[in-house]
């Protein structure tokens, strides 16, 4: 038997008291080996491909571990391509382990990261770059993430690909034309007709997308700060509540600062409140001061609250000098509520810079929130996009790399045509940027490259 | 349609980034209702029980939601006993969000806590014991108490308030006999010979089993105090390790202890370590002794440590006499590893009664386990059982309660045959433990107690 069809187990779902818990199983043979704790042994190897099964799991004692039922999925219509199985069992993370334990005692082995999901690929299931948006569907943390990568599921990265490589394809034979032929006269090559400055473009506007990508993906620190009694924990609780999909929030487990996850117009970010021990007591401000400053400097951006009544002060200025310069900044001037002249506070936000926000009444908070996400973008992104704006956007840094090698290679073999080199030449080049791209999509694959891309995945997956 | 009938819905896993995650459907129609947000609705509304189908989740505007995998189960071979339905989707918590509200907006209703369990119990899946039984597995938290649970679910405590409510019944008749023929002579009705008397002790002896029931399901909490520097933090890391089944491991969040979710012989126990700020800062450590004291106060069981190379000193007096006089303490002499006279520890330890460990190298913790569940037991299920020791370990209050009713009513209808009180007065009081013992498992119920039973549940149980 291939070690890629020895049966594996894994827990699939998250842990945590709930209702269900789902284990998964998959490999030659494995239904049998299932068979071997299930109260209804005939029935699971006798049953057709997606189909359930009620009964009970034991420990090959006679002691009953769970009331469970099983999904039976027969070789090739499963998610491995394998003959595959799961058990749904109740919720507990005390049983959901026992139910583990009674198939790792009947000889499934525990599955690795992505194992099934490499299995799958292995098996034709799905190319790398819908393998990729497997685990990346499974980390999105916002609405608009989860949609990016059920695009790209769906293989919009893999036509756009493959796109990429019929280009390339076609280029080779015109030079495969040359190479075989090289005394006859073909007429001089032309880069450009023949397409391959825009396949190098292509390649290059995709890659262009991954910061992009990865800053819906992966999310950005948003520190706030600014003087005490600036109105910095009234903003960081109005961004809170103002965004409907709020995923956790969480203290700091020292009380340093409070931080919380939030969804700014679809980027996941964790904002940090800097307020903290300010306000608490004079012996451990020192340290608190020193960690606010620590939040700060680690942040993508952060957000300077001053205060409309009082106005910006020298101290303010100070502040405002130590946040390192590489740092994005945007200044919030709130309290715009408090009586007081709107005209005074649109002069001082203007002569500031400084974007009019009430965190007592949320009034500016919708245009904070644009403003932090076209900043984020501004900065993460960069300018984004090539002449040809790209219709898929990515978040692997693995595709993004490969694709910078194939523009690499477009770009030198361009050069090769316009100085008339031979066509061997140039071919080398094209050989390459083939290669690059078939390894985006796994066509070009090696055990090595598999290793490190299902390295990340969850375990179950 | 009945409102017990109408399409629900609920997120049966727990929340986590995963590979998989469940919805759960069920009422009248619900494979209808869904297939309006499925990509091959033909297939599912047509499918037969017990089968899987893989499609696509649509937000009902043509925008793919999640590649899926739905469960189809038609009535009454379901887990509620009505047609329902089981969504497997990718995991993260963003996406099943997303599938959840595609559900919601097709016309399913959130389902309320437990809502899946009730309908099951209302369509006759299970009996009252049984439901709880559902909700106590998913919330176990040791390998023992899901035990206790599973055996639950199996039916262990039904079939023991069968048999009682068999023997009241039994009893019921011979009663009634002189009740429909009060003027005949039918000899005096002896309460022992009839079996009232161990009806009523078995109900006893079921309820006097919750305590113990419920300290296995819901734990203790236990606290390490003693001293600066007797090994208050290394007893705790050494109770950590030696359990392989930690649950969790949190820090408080004000640092001022540090607690732990460990496995002692099956009883999951909720470990406090009162070290913390004691050895901190100056200027706070007046406000840690405070918290510390409130920990000791609030615990099942203290372990309090001394050094067993410095012996027990005033200090250690002093702080032993701090103690709630109610809470029970176990003393734990510590560092008998550190050379000295192995007799001399003996006699320290017998002194103090305190049991000799060696948090270092583990020596002892075996013992101080056994100590710890033993006090424990002692503590929460006092002297436990009646003369007739209970076949089943009961977690329910409910359950519970009950039975003490049921018991209380048995006794007062044997007073009554004792004192040779009129059948119709005997028959009253049997009348009510019947009833009570009918309220168990939910041959006798109402909406009212079914509210209050499932109220407690995790919702998409």
């Amino acid at each position: 038997m291939n070690s890629d069809e020895l049966p594996i187990a894994a827990i699939a779902t998250a842990v945590g008291p709930a209702a269900l818990a789902v284990i998964r199983v998959s490999g030659s043979g494995c239904v049998r080996l299932l068979s071997s704790r299930f109260s209804r042994p005939d029935a699971l190897r006798s049953a057709a491909g997606h189909t359930l099964h009620h009964g009970a799991v034991h420990d090959g004692e006679n002691r009953v571990v769970d009331e469970v039922l099983v999904a039976v999925y027969r070789a090739p219509a499963s998610y491995t391509g394998e003959e595959s199985a799961e058990v749904f069992c109740h919720g507990s993370p005390a049983g959901v382990r026992r139910v583990f334990g009674a198939l790792l005692s009947a000889g499934f082995a525990a599955a690795a990261p992505g194992e099934f999901t490499r299995r799958a690929f292995i098996n034709g299931k799905l190319d790398l770059t819908r393998a990729e948006a497997v685990n990346e569907i499974v980390s999105a943390q916002t609405t608009d993430a989860h949609a990016l990568a059920m695009d790209r599921l769906s293989g919009s990265v893999e036509r756009a690909i493959e796109e990429i490589r019929a280009q390339l394809v076609g280029i080779m034979a015109q030079i495969a034309i040359q190479l075989d032929y090289p005394e006859e006269e073909t007429g001089p090559v032309d880069a450009d007709r023949m397409g391959l400055k825009e396949a190098g473009e292509r390649c290059r506007s995709i890659a262009s997308t991954c910061e992009r990508g990865r800053l819906y993906q992966h999310g950005a620190r948003v520190a706030i700060a600014g003087r005490t009694n600036a109105g910095k924990s009234s903003l960081f609780n109005r961004l809170l509540r103002q965004d409907r999909s709020i995923v956790s929030e969480t203290h700091g487990t020292t009380r340093d600062y409070v931080e919380a996850l939030i969804d700014v117009c679809g980027v996941p970010v964790r904002l940090f409140d800097t307020a903290g021990l300010r306000e608490s007591s004079e012996a451990i401000e020192q340290e608190g001061m020193r960690r606010s400053s620590t939040v700060v400097a680690s942040a993508d951006l952060v957000l300077y609250v001053v205060d409309a009544y009082e106005g910006p002060t020298r101290e303010d200025a100070e502040r405002l000098e130590q946040i390192p310069r590489h740092t994005p900044t945007l200044r919030v001037l709130n309290k715009v509520d408090l009586g007081g002249d709107p005209s005074r506070h649109r002069s001082a936000a203007s002569e500031l810079s400084a974007i009019p926000v009430s965190a007592l009444t949320g009034a500016g908070i919708d245009h904070l929130n644009d403003a932090i996400l076209s900043t984020l973008l501004d900065e993460k992104a960069g300018s984004g996009g090539g002449p040809t704006p790209a219709t898929v956007i990515i978040d692997s840094e693995r595709q993004r790399d490969l694709l910078l090698r194939a523009a690499d290679a477009a770009d030198r073999a361009v050069e090769s045509l316009s100085a008339s080199l031979p066509a061997d030449v140039v071919a080398v080049d094209l050989q390459e940027a083939l290669e690059a791209v078939g390894e985006i999509t796994g066509e070009i694959s090696s055990a090595e490259i598999l290793d490190e891309m299902f390295r990340g995945f969850c375990v179950g997956k």
